[in-house]
C-alpha cells in the first residue's frame, strides 16, 4: 500500500497525460456546434471514471448535454460523498489573445495553459484520480458517488430535472464541489458563500431596419445610443445599482463580521498592478473584498449593435444588445431579482424604442456552515495537507446548482477549490498550476479520512 | 439619329444587364478581402466607358483603390462636364436580412435589389449609358470627362491626392455627381447642400485582460458600463449634443429659410410607418426635415464589447468600442469636429479606465448655388423630362469629396440624383427602381443641352 504522495510521486505523468487529454476537447456548452465534442467528452470521462474503479457508470442522457455518473459503495453503513463537478467549459474567444491554443494544453513555469485547466476540468479530474489513489490502496473510508455535468457554464438547465428525477440514487450526507479558489498555496482558504445569479439578455429596436445615418440620423432615435442611455442609468453616482427594489432583501453583515473579512490577506496594489488598472471601482461605502464577496453587482458581459467589422460604415442600426449579468447575495432571489430587472428596464425604455428583455439562466446565493462534520473535515485535510489552516472566505462566483442540491437533496455542500483568483477563469490563457492539481490529489484523500472518522 | 426615349426603348434590356453585371461585382471597400473584386470592377467600368466611346480611358492606380478616368473631347470651346461616381459599395451585412443576395441583383416590383444598385453603380451608370447615347447619336453637346472611384464608402482617402496630381486633366467648367435622391418621380428635386462628415473610433481598455465577472464584477470598472456612461453623456436632455463648443460654428439659418425649407412635401405619418417607430426622436425645437438636413448629428454607428456570441459568458470585458460619426453643416470644419471631439471624449472617461479616439475619416459640409448656369440647367432638364419643376432640398448625406473639388479645381457641382430616400442605402434590400435608373438615362442628355446652351 502506497501512502497518497507516494502514488502521486509515481503517477504524476500519467495524471498530466489524462488532464491534458481531457483538456483537448472543446467541449464548449454555450456554442451548439461543439455538441459532437460534448458527447466525447462526457464519454472520456465516463471511461475514466470505469478505470479509476467506479460501478455503474453511466452516461446519462438529458433534454442538453449528458450527465456522467458513477459510484462506488464500499459499506452502506459509511457516509456517503457525492462528487460534483462540470467538464463543459466557457468559449474560447477573444482566441487571438491567447499565447497558446485553448484546447492544446500547454506547460509554462509549471502552469498548465488552456480552456477548462482549472474550470472544472483540472479541478474535478483530481477527484476522479484521488479516488483511483484510493480504492487502489484500500484507503476509501467513505462511499462516493460522481456527477460530472456538461451544462455547468450555461446554466445547468437540466440538471434540476436530473437530481429531482434520481434523488434515491444521488443520496449522500455532503456534496463536494471543487470550483472555487483558494487565496495561495502558502495560504489555503475554504470558500463559505457563493453568489447567486440572474443573467439576461436586452434588445433595443429602433427603426425596422438599419439605416443610413446621414439620411435618417437625427431625426430617429439610435439604438445603440439608446441602449448606452438605459445601461448608463443602471448604477448610481455612488456605483450602487439603481433598480428599484433591488437591494431590498439583501443581508447586510454586521460590523464584526465584516472586519473578519477584511482581515483576509489582500494587497490592493498588487491587485491593481496584476489587472493594469490605475484605480479600483465599485459601490461606494465597502472594500474591493466585500465588492467581490458580500454585494451584489450588475455587470454588462457582452453588447453589440450596428457594424462591428473592419473600417467605417454610416449606419444608424435597427437593433442594439446587451448581454447583462447580475451576482447576488443572501438572501435575494434570482427569479425576482430577473423579474426587477425586466420591469425596470422595460419601464424605463423611452417611447422611440421598443425593448426587450429575455432571462438567460440563474441561480440562488448560497451561505456554507464553517461549524458541520464537512467544513471541519476539509479545514483538517487543508491543514495537514498545507500545514497551515485554512481561513474563511467569500467567494464572488456562482455555482447555481448549489441552492439546487440544498433544496432537493437536504445536504450541505463543501467548497474544497485548488484554483486561484490568477488563473484567468472565463479569459483567454487560463491556466491551473501544476502544483495545485497535485496538492488538490493529496488533499481529497484526506478529507475522506476525516470526514468519515468525525462521522462516527 | 434616335431620340433618346427612342434609344433607350431600343437598348433597355442590355442596359439592365449590364448594370446587373456591374452590380454583381462584392466591391466592398470597407474589407480588405474583396481587394481582387475592386479591382475587377474597376477594369469593367473601365471596358464599358471605352464601349460607350470615351478616350484615353485609364484605370489609374492610387495608394488605395484605382480611379477610372475617360474622356472625350469634342470641341476645346465648348464646355467640359466632369462626371463623378464611386464603384465602391457599402460592406452588405447583416446578410440575414436581405430577402436575395445582395450581389445576385434580382427585379422585383420594378425595382432593382442589389448593394450598390442606387449608392452608387446604378446612378454612376446611367451616366455612361447617356454618354453613349450622345455620341453614338452625335448629340454631344459638351466635352465629358469621366472620374468613377473606388473608395468613396472609406473616405475616398486617395481622391485628394489623385486630384492634386491630374488638375490639368481633370480641368472642367462643372461636376456633375448622380449619387443623392429626390423627392418622388411625381415630384422631382435638386440637392443643395451636403452635410460634412467626421468618423471616430473609440476605445475604452479596462482591465488588461477579460475577467470572470463573479471574481472581479463589482470591484473593477467594466469597459462596456463606462463607454455606455460616455455615450449617453453625449446627447443633453433635449437631445442637443454635449460636446461644448460642438455648436459653435454652425449657420443659423434666418426663419424665412427655415419655413422656405418646411415647405417640401412630407408626410411625418408616412415616415413613422415606412420606418416601424412610434415616435419620431431628435433635437428640441426642430424639425424633421430640419433634423435631417440642416442641423449636424452625433450617431453611434456601431457598439461592441465582450462576449457576443450565442448563449451566455460571464466575462467582464478588458476592452469596449464604438463607431461613431458626426454629420456637419455650414460652417463647420471637419478636422475641428475630430479634435473637439477627442478631446472631450478622453477629458470626461474616468480615472478607471483608458480611452483611445481615433480619426477615421471626415469630409466638408457644402451648400451648392441655386443661381448658377449648372443649377439652372439641371433645373430646365429635370423639367422638361419630368414634366414639372423640380424644389431645392438639403440633403443629410455626406459626399466629401465635393467640398475637395470646389478648394483643389475651383468648380461646384451639381448634384443630380435620382434615388429615393426610400432605397435602403447602407442597409439590408438596397434597391433603385428601374423607372429612376431609365429617367436619369432620359435627364442627362438634357442636362448637357441646357448646359451648353445657357454657357454660350
Amino acid at each position: 500500500m502506497l501512502t497518497v504522495n507516494e502514488y502521486i510521486q509515481s503517477n504524476k505523468d500519467r495524471f498530466l497525460e489524462e488532464l491534458f487529454a481531457l483538456l483537448r476537447f472543446p467541449s464548449i456548452s454555450a456554442d451548439s456546434k461543439y455538441k459532437d465534442d460534448i458527447l466525447k467528452t462526457a464519454n472520456f470521462v465516463a471511461e475514466k471514471l470505469k478505470e479509476a474503479g467506479a460501478n455503474n457508470v453511466e452516461v446519462c442522457p438529458t433534454a442538453g448535454n449528458p450527465i456522467v455518473y458513477g459510484e462506488k459503495i464500499v459499506d452502506p453503513s459509511l457516509p456517503t460523498v457525492l462528487v460534483y463537478g462540470h467538464y463543459d467549459v466557457q468559449p474560447a474567444d477573444p482566441l487571438e489573445l491567447w499565447d497558446t491554443p485553448p484546447f492544446e494544453p500547454t506547460i509554462r513555469n509549471g502552469k498548465i495553459y488552456a480552456r477548462g485547466a482549472a474550470d472544472d476540468k483540472g479541478q474535478f479530474y483530481m477527484h476522479i484520480k484521488a479516488f483511483e489513489y484510493m480504492t487502489k490502496n484500500n484507503a476509501l473510508s467513505c462511499n462516493v458517488k460522481f456527477m460530472i455535468e456538461g451544462e455547468e457554464e450555461v446554466g445547468s438547465s437540466n440538471l434540476g430535472a436530473f437530481v429531482k428525477a434520481n434523488k434515491e440514487r444521488l443520496k449522500n450526507d455532503v456534496i463536494v464541489i471543487s470550483d472555487t479558489s483558494m487565496i495561495s498555496l502558502e495560504q489555503p482558504s475554504l470558500e463559505t458563500g457563493l453568489r447567486g445569479l440572474s443573467y439576461v439578455e436586452v434588445e433595443v429596436t429602433g427603426p425596422n431596419r438599419d439605416l443610413h445615418s446621414g439620411v435618417y440620423g437625427g431625426a430617429i432615435a439610435n439604438p445603440a445610443t439608446i441602449l448606452a442611455k438605459l445601461i448608463a442609468s443602471l448604477h448610481d453616482e455612488n456605483n450602487h445599482i439603481a433598480i428599484p427594489g433591488f437591494y431590498d432583501d439583501v443581508v447586510e453583515l454586521s460590523q464584526k463580521e465584516r472586519e473578519a473579512l477584511n482581515k483576509a490577506p489582500f494587497d490592493i496594489e498588487a491587485y491593481k498592478t496584476d489587472l493594469g488598472v490605475d484605480e479600483v471601482w465599485g459601490g461606494k461605502g465597502y472594500t474591493t473584498i466585500e465588492r467581490t464577496g458580500i454585494r451584489p453587482t450588475l455587470e454588462v458581459n457582452g453588447l453589440w449593435g450596428g457594424y462591428i467589422g473592419e473600417g467605417a460604415k454610416t449606419v444608424l442600426p435597427s437593433k442594439a444588445y446587451a448581454k447583462i449579468s447580475m451576482r447576488l447575495v443572501p438572501n435575494q432571489n434570482s427569479e425576482k431579482i430577473t423579474q426587477l430587472f425586466k420591469t425596470h428596464f422595460e419601464g424605463i425604455a423611452p417611447p422611440y424604442v421598443k425593448v426587450k428583455v429575455t432571462p438567460h439562466h440563474g441561480g440562488e446565493p448560497v451561505v456554507t456552515p464553517t461549524d458541520s462534520i464537512a467544513y471541519l473535515a476539509a479545514e483538517k485535510a487543508l491543514e495537514e495537507a498545507f500545514n497551515k489552516k485554512p481561513i474563511p472566505t467569500r467567494g464572488g462566483g456562482s455555482i447555481p446548482i448549489v441552492a439546487l442540491f440544498e433544496k432537493e437533496l437536504h445536504v450541505k455542500t463543501v467548497l474544497l477549490g485548488f484554483g486561484l483568483d490568477s488563473d484567468n477563469l472565463h479569459s483567454p490563457n487560463e491556466k491551473y498550476d501544476i502544483a495545485n492539481y497535485l496538492k488538490g490529489i493529496e488533499t481529497i484523500p484526506l478529507f475522506f479520512k476525516y470526514y468519515a472518522e468525525l462521522s462516527k
